[in-house]
């Protein structure tokens, strides 16, 4: 956020006796803190300098900013939520949702998209709160039929949340298997308090003989197929869901350059594999030869997180509809 | 960074007359995108706007901004350097250095913090590139000979980069055992591109069994001691570096919160192990209960990679003093 008063210039533009700050300027009181705001009227606008500390700013805002705002807005109320999307491009998700774009729309949908996770906007502009919450819900609902499982949750919710979340609904838990990503998916899931519940641990598996020491990978499989390969990726999920007694064991083993790619295997190639007691899969994704090290490395692990929640949101939608 | 023209009152202020730009203003053209700058004169500012994406506004920078710079900086050239400091408190450091610190001093020092790591920032002003880094060269002495190692780095450096570096310098290669931190270390160590030719790898051990399962901790140590204590701290280092073959292990085990503290062992406290072939020793730290989560965990992460620095840097510098 930015917020600048300009000097306005005086009646000899630029001259000796240029007034250094708007005639209108007058101090905010700061409840919390020292340092004053500032409230000027410049031209049409009303503008409001706040001290940059959170708390402090808050505190004056919601004082003295607010009410001035709710008046010159006539009792008319903006209400604002994000949907956050993840496992589909911001242009193929915008083509599915492209009418709801259209400019003037009330609620009014944009995306954004930041290392493969991509955020609806929706703005509603009513007569009431209640009026407004109604309209984002509908909206919302309109989202989530086009959308589905896409759609992993709203405002501020992270996917390694969501994830830590279903695992608890299913009184399920997860180990991770890390290469490429070097932990950055335990460190996803330990940023979320309470973790400990449904995260039990794993093994950052970078060089190639902890794959095999650690995770029991055979080393004839390593040098036949490679450590980046689909068969790796299920073994290093079987071998960290077994040695850390949990339920699921999720793995990613790839590329992340700038360096060790060839033609067969560029730079962006990773393989996930997930594990259940039953069931192991692999898949190979393609993040793009051309991307920094560190968006595919956040690529996979948010990758490997949505895997996880698709597999849990699948089994619950599938035991949900048993008679 | 924030760029504004205001919209400058008209003759008429705010009626209907009120022009909509400074009269001074000018197209700024873009050579490499659509959206072009705009050059503005504001009572005795010269005011540059340049669109947003890096590229573009750095080859407009490049062209149209720096050459006016230039010229009204009347010859006089600012060099920058950044030197990066970590386990010292931003006071303790400042206390060392407040002389440096003076208003009005060449080169100017100063410092900025954030989650346990410090940074000094020199500039320097001077006639030329060579004399403003010949002052650079000196403050940068002065400061290495009051802080010591407590530098680790300059400019674009990091630590888990700089441990590295010495990792390789010394033949030696690291592995690690977390707990509190969740692969937050091995995430940063793995952020730096050819990582794998000192970090082997290592094991999250977030829930306690993994840490007797995967890194050998005596169960009746944890039943005795806690998971965070001293001595499960040392025994998960001890793990962690024969289980990874690895020349040295650190480890972390600690209260992350906001639950989980207790009088006797409350939030914010963190036990980090370092060992080597012929020593292990570990060290309790006490970040501040009112710490949030993820401050915490960052600076635990941090002091480890500084814990492992440190042992280097000495070895090497006791090395080099032998006869």
């Amino acid at each position: 956020r930015c917020c600048t008063v300009a000097r306005a210039p005086g009646p000899t533009r630029g001259g000796a006796s240029a007034q250094p700050s708007p005639a209108s300027a007058s101090a905010i009181e700061n409840p919390c803190g020292t340092a004053p705001g500032i409230r000027a009227r410049l031209c049409e606008a009303d503008v409001f300098c706040l001290p940059g500390v959170p708390d402090e700013m808050k505190a004056m805002f919601d004082r003295d900013v607010l009410p001035v705002v709710r008046i010159q807005a006539g009792g008319r109320v903006v209400r604002q939520r994000l949907l956050r999307c993840v496992g589909l491009g911001e242009s193929d998700l915008g083509e599915k949702i492209v009418d709801l774009m259209a400019r003037g729309r009330n609620p009014e949908v944009g995306t954004t998209a930041s290392s493969g996770e991509i955020g609806i906007r929706i703005n509603a502009v009513a007569e009431s709160v209640a009026a407004a919450d109604r309209m984002l819900d509908e909206t919302e609902r309109e989202l989530a039929g086009r959308l589905g499982s896409v759609i992993y949750g709203r405002d501020a919710d992270t996917l390694a949340g969501v994830v830590l979340r279903l695992l608890r609904g299913a009184g399920a838990t997860l180990a991770t298997a890390e290469s490429c990503t070097g932990g950055w998916i335990g460190k996803l899931l330990t940023d979320c308090p309470g973790s400990s519940t449904a995260y039990r641990g794993g093994v950052v598996a970078y060089s190639n003989d902890l794959k095999t020491g650690l995770l029991g990978v055979p080393a004839e499989m390593l040098a036949q197929d490679g450590a980046v390969s689909a068969s790796v990726a299920q073994a290093m999920a079987i071998g960290v869901r077994e040695r850390c007694g949990a339920d699921i064991g999720v793995s990613v083993t790839g590329i992340a350059g700038p360096g060790g790619g060839s033609a067969e295997k560029p730079v962006g190639l990773v393989y996930i594999g997930v594990a259940r007691a039953d069931s192991v899969e692999a898949r190979e994704y393609r993040f793009g030869a051309d991307m920094p090290r560190t968006a595919i490395r956040l690529r996979a692990a948010r990758t490997a997180l949505n895997r996880v929640r698709l597999l849990l949101v699948e089994e619950e939608s599938s035991f949900d509809g048993r008679p």
